[in-house]
Order: structure tokens, then C-alpha cells, then sequence
């Protein structure tokens, strides 16, 4: 006899064959069980395509009839793209619905279960909740906080330095940490990086398929996460790599220069001017939001310098940390990982939690979260 | 039956038991073993007392005769403190020797075998030698290299800062790692600091008993390790805490200021004279030199800031790096953890070698080797 967790671990394993293309929806497993027998099992691979109950229906066929689903996300109650799958559910005779977890958005969860419940099927959920939020952390940010999930990356030397003085930074860590960035760009909706990436580094911001490493690489990198630039003094060059890669690249400003703004158009670019924050730069928080509510961007990967991370640590708009740590040494004139001016008390220190540690090729991987400003001091 | 190897391990961690007591001998253990039964065993505890042979002995006596000696070094030819090991081996009727490794000290090195073979005792050596390496870093250092194994240690931030810019620098790290400090402490020969660990902080440099987390932790504390202060022109304060603690305080300097040295040797402290290396400030290579031939320092613990470890590791005189890495920022404006001045482009970073990484409390330890100077460019 299999335990509902079982069967619920399967749903999550199947919601992650979408990690890399469910983009802008939720990352989604179903699995349809009868008399503790799978009868039909499905995820979400991709928006406009069939949600993870429809494809599991489908395999199940008649043998949906009295089974029990297992899915790792409330149905949907709404009209979408593809029809409410509360609905399909009902008519396919499942009497069982188990889920991992509430719909994410206020204004909807519950009415998924409602639906379910007023068709007279039983209903449950919270089975692997935790799991199944880690499967859409983005997803869930966009609809609850309204604002993405962001993941900083950065690279780093032993003693905490992204480049030397001169700027210089290539390949601080080695291929397999690369190509862990890819797979991170890969599974974002967005990459936000600062024009000092795009004036010094000429970066492209893309994934690429040959350093994904996995085995559906091409299909993944026909998706392109949008290259998002902030860019506060309309600096970006006409000339830009990125401008020339498949996918979309949008320039965040406050500058109101229409000449400018029209040759970036036509270089490419998408330009997007938002109000200055106080220090006449783009508001990180009003980015973020506009990236949430325009762009529908579940999952960001800052991909930036000193400055611009340590402003997005300072606004508490950082999710996850991605250290990638080399054994190397670049001395004390070498760049900081951090800008955090104000910062100069012990008192005052930023704390982190860290989550996780692995080697990864020569290099280490350090996953951390930051805690909230003033939650900073030890016991 | 039991293997030659896994009496060898028997002997090995025998000798840890010395760790932290031994100094400024070797640790050293020792299984005697006939017909595959143990007959007796021993370890080296503290210098004049019995060598790890002749304990092994008395718990055999008789049954000696006849076993095979499975010790962690090559048996002693030599008149010391306690009587040449080789020769009471013999006397003991053993009939077979197998050592992990030679005597590093190649003056002698080859002496006890060959004392045993003379007397018709079968020799074999280089079982688990590395492991037995790994026992005694700093006694192999002293005796092959003339100076001693060197373990940096520094607390730092996830973003490689050692204190805020202010100095302020308590308790970056939690108690777990402050007792592997303790403990690192405890089985150095010296603890090497800057003068400014003295004026700033007025660091003890001391072995705690209560922090040690150990059985036997007032007998560990009882042997200090000798304090080292860098004080190249004779600033240590008379009223130093350190100096008056127990155990001896070496001030090396290279300011030849008579009234000055009085007066700290009055208030406790050792003063030495060495020349000055070509920045003004005491040599460094002289510096370890003299603590191995005058004061038979095996293993250092070196416990400073940027400018001293970043000189360290410039004239390559760090072996081991012991770093412990708490989940915290401290920002760009902090102090960082080495001054490389004249690193300048990422073909003259310094390359490391990260042997372990693991969690202590809340922190992280990160033990890595550097790499020599030019062999940091990775492939």
C-alpha cells in the first residue's frame, strides 16, 4: 500500500519536468490513483498547453472514474486558455481530490476546492505544502506579494571579491559553475542585471543551449528569459549584444529622452520609463512590481555588481542568494561582493541563513537567505 | 585476521591522543600484536615522558617477545630524554618492525631501521604514511624544512570581511567555532599575532580550558602555547593582558631600544631582536626560522588581520588556511581579509585548494591550502 505522500512525492517529481518551460504559469504534477494503482499521470509543460489534471485525465481515460488525484496545486476554477480543471475533474468522476497546496492568489484560492466540494467530491490539502511551495517560489511571490521571486547570483573569490579593481572578471569560477547559471537563467523569467554589465562586459544575458548539459536543451533554450537592463541614465549602447539575441531585452529608465528612447526601439529594445527613487535611479521596488503585474515575471536571477545588489539587499528585495565561491584569493583592492553604505556598526550586519553547501566542479555553491534587517544579531 | 593496516590505524589513533600534550615532540603510537592478538599498546603523552614504544612494552612485557611493532614513526636511534626506542625494541625480543613512516629529520632518518635490521629485526615502513603525516604537520615541518607548518585562522563574513571599518570585530562568529579556535590553540606550539591584536584588542592569545569542550581540558590548558607578537617597533603595551597570563610571551621586534626591552622584560614578556626585512617591519622567513631552531615551534597558529596574513601568504609561508565563515554581510566599506597589494590583474590571483567544508554551530569551516604563486591559473 503506497501513503498519499507517495503518491503526492510523484505529482512534485512530475511538476518538476516543467521547471525550465511551465514560464508564465506554475509548475504542475498530477498523478490519478485507483485501488492503489496509478491510472493516469501528467504535469504542465508549457503555457497554452494542457495543465498537469487535464494531461492525466487523458492517460487515465475511463479509469479516472472513482480515483483519487493527486495534484500539487489547487485546480483551477477559472476559464484560462484551457478550461477549469475543478470542471474536468467533476466530469471525469474522480471522487478524491488530495492537493499540496492553496492556490496562491487571494482572489481565487479556495474556489478550485469549492467547486470540487460542491460536486460532492472529497477534498483535501496541505500534503507536502513545503515541497510543493519550493516547486514555484516566483509563482507564488508574483500572486501573494505581487512582486518576483528574486534569486541573486554572484561569483565570488574565497575572500568575497566579483572582479578586480580594473573590472576585470572573467571566469572567476570554472565550466560546472557556469553551467549551474545557465540552468538558473534557464528556469527564470527574467535576468536583471545593471547597464555596467552591458557598457563594460558587453554581457548577452542568454541561455545557451550547449552549456546546459541537460538532455532537452534546445527545447529550453527557445525560451529566452527577458533581459531586463536598468538602465537610470538611458546609457545603453545601440550596439548591445543582447539586443541581437533571440528573446526580448527591456531597458529600465527614468530618463524621458524620446530620440534616444525611439533608437533604442528600433535598435530592439523595449524601453520602460518608471519614476526615479530618491537617488534619482530606477525605484527597485516599483521595477519589481511593474515586472510582476506587466512582465508576469514569476522568478528573477539578479546577475549584477556590487552596487545594485547591495541596493536590492537594502530594500529587502533579495529572496535567495547563489554564491559561486572559487578557491582563489583576489586581495584586498579587488571589488566587494557588496555595496551596503550605512552599514558600520556590528550592530547593524546583515544575517543570512545558509541553506545549502556543495562543491560544484572546483568551485562551491552557496545557497543562503537573507533575514530581515534587524533580525541581525545572535544570541 | 586482521590486517597490517588496521593495526596501523589502532596505532594512529593512539597517537592522537597526544594531540594537544606532546609538544614539541611528535605524537606517536604504538600496537604490538602476535598472533594476531594484541599484546600491548601505547602513545607518546608529553615530552619526557615515555616514547610510545617503550609504553607499549611495559603493558606487553613478556609477551613482546616474538610480536611485531606497528608503530606511527620510525623508532628512535638516538640517546634522548628517554633512551633510544630501536634499542629497547630489540631488548624486548620484537621480530618485526613496520613503521608508517621515516624520521623527517633526515640527519638521522634511516638510524632506527637500520639499528633494527642490524639486529636481525625485519623492517617495513610507509603503511598509512600519509595518515601518519597528517599527525605531525608541524614536527615534520620544523625537521625537514627548518620552519614550522603554519595555520592561518580568520572569522570572516559570507562577503570575506574580517571586522567593520571602525575595527569592531566581537563575535562575527558563534561558540561552536570559537571552541575549534580553542582547540586549534591547543595543539599549536605558538600563536603568532600582530601587535595590533595587542593595542586594539588586547588579546590573550590564550588557551581556555572552559572553552575547549574537552575531557581532558585543564590538563590540555596547562601547556600554553607560546605567545608570538610581530611588534616590529616595540609598541606592546607593559600592561598587556597577555603578559599576564600563564605561559611566555615572545615580543619579536627589530627596534634595538634597550630601555624599552627592559621594561617588557620586566613586565613578562620575552623580547628577541631579528633584522628587519626590506619594508622597515621583522622578517617574516627569519621570523619562522627562528621559532623552529630556538624554540622548537612545530605547528602556529597565525591569528591576524589583512596586512600580516596577506605578507604571509605573499612570502608563502602559509600551509594551511582554517577560515570560518559566518552567514552574515558586513558590506563593501569592512575590512577585508588579506592586503595583496600588487595583485592587480586575475593572472596573478592566488589559487586554493579547499580540502573540507562543514558547518560548526551556525558557521561554516572552511579548511583550503594555498597554492604556490603562479600556479593559480586554472585550466
Amino acid at each position: 500500500m503506497n501513503s498519499p505522500a507517495m503518491w503526492m512525492a510523484r505529482a512534485l517529481r512530475l511538476a518538476y519536468r516543467g521547471l525550465y518551460t511551465t514560464d508564465p504559469n506554475p509548475r504542475v504534477g498530477c498523478v490519478l490513483v485507483k485501488q492503489d494503482r496509478l491510472v493516469g499521470e501528467g504535469y504542465h509543460k508549457r503555457a497554452g498547453e494542457p495543465h498537469a489534471e487535464i494531461n492525466a485525465l487523458r492517460q487515465a481515460g475511463d479509469n479516472a472514474r472513482g480515483a483519487t488525484a493527486y495534484v500539487t496545486l489547487e485546480p483551477c476554477a477559472h476559464h484560462g486558455r484551457t478550461g477549469p480543471c475543478a470542471q474536468a475533474l467533476i466530469d471525469a468522476g474522480v471522487t478524491e481530490v488530495v492537493a499540496a497546496m492553496q492556490d496562491p492568489n487571494s482572489q481565487v484560492a479556495g474556489k478550485g476546492f469549492a467547486q470540487l466540494e460542491t460536486a460532492g467530491i472529497m477534498v483535501g490539502w496541505g500534503l507536502l505544502e513545503e515541497e510543493a511551495r519550493a516547486l514555484n517560489p516566483g509563482f507564488i511571490s508574483r500572486m501573494s506579494r505581487g512582486r518576483p521571486y528574486v534569486r541573486l547570483k554572484m561569483a565570488m573569490s574565497l575572500d568575497g571579491r566579483t572582479a578586480m579593481s580594473s573590472g576585470e572578471s572573467q571566469w572567476i569560477t570554472g565550466p560546472a559553475a557556469r553551467t549551474q547559471v545557465q540552468r538558473l537563467r534557464a528556469r527564470s523569467s527574467a535576468v536583471v542585471s545593471g547597464i555596467d554589465s552591458i557598457i563594460f562586459d558587453d554581457s548577452r544575458l542568454t541561455v545557451r543551449a550547449e552549456q546546459l548539459q541537460l538532455n532537452d536543451a534546445e527545447s529550453i533554450a527557445s525560451r529566452q528569459p527577458l533581459r531586463v537592463i536598468l538602465d537610470s541614465h538611458l546609457r545603453m549602447p545601440l550596439a548591445a549584444a543582447c539586443l541581437r539575441e533571440p528573446g526580448r531585452t527591456l531597458v529600465m529608465t527614468c530618463q524621458q529622452d524620446d530620440d534616444r528612447r525611439q533608437s533604442l526601439i528600433e535598435a530592439g529594445a523595449d524601453v520602460v520609463v518608471l519614476p526615479a527613487g530618491k537617488d534619482g535611479r530606477v525605484g527597485l521596488v516599483a521595477l519589481m512590481e511593474y515586472l510582476a503585474s506587466e512582465e508576469q515575471i514569476n522568478e528573477v536571477l539578479l546577475e549584477t555588481g556590487a552596487t545594485l545588489a547591495g541596493a536590492m539587499l537594502d530594500e529587502e528585495l533579495v529572496d535567495e542568494m547563489q554564491l559561486f565561491l572559487a578557491p582563489t584569493l583576489l586581495g584586498g583592492e579587488a571589488r566587494p561582493l557588496f555595496a551596503l553604505p550605512g552599514l558600520e556598526t556590528m550592530a547593524q550586519r546583515r544575517g543570512l541563513e545558509i541553506i545549502d553547501i556543495r562543491a560544484v566542479g572546483n568551485d562551491w555553491r552557496i545557497t543562503a537567505r537573507p533575514k530581515p534587517a534587524g533580525a541581525s544579531r545572535r544570541a
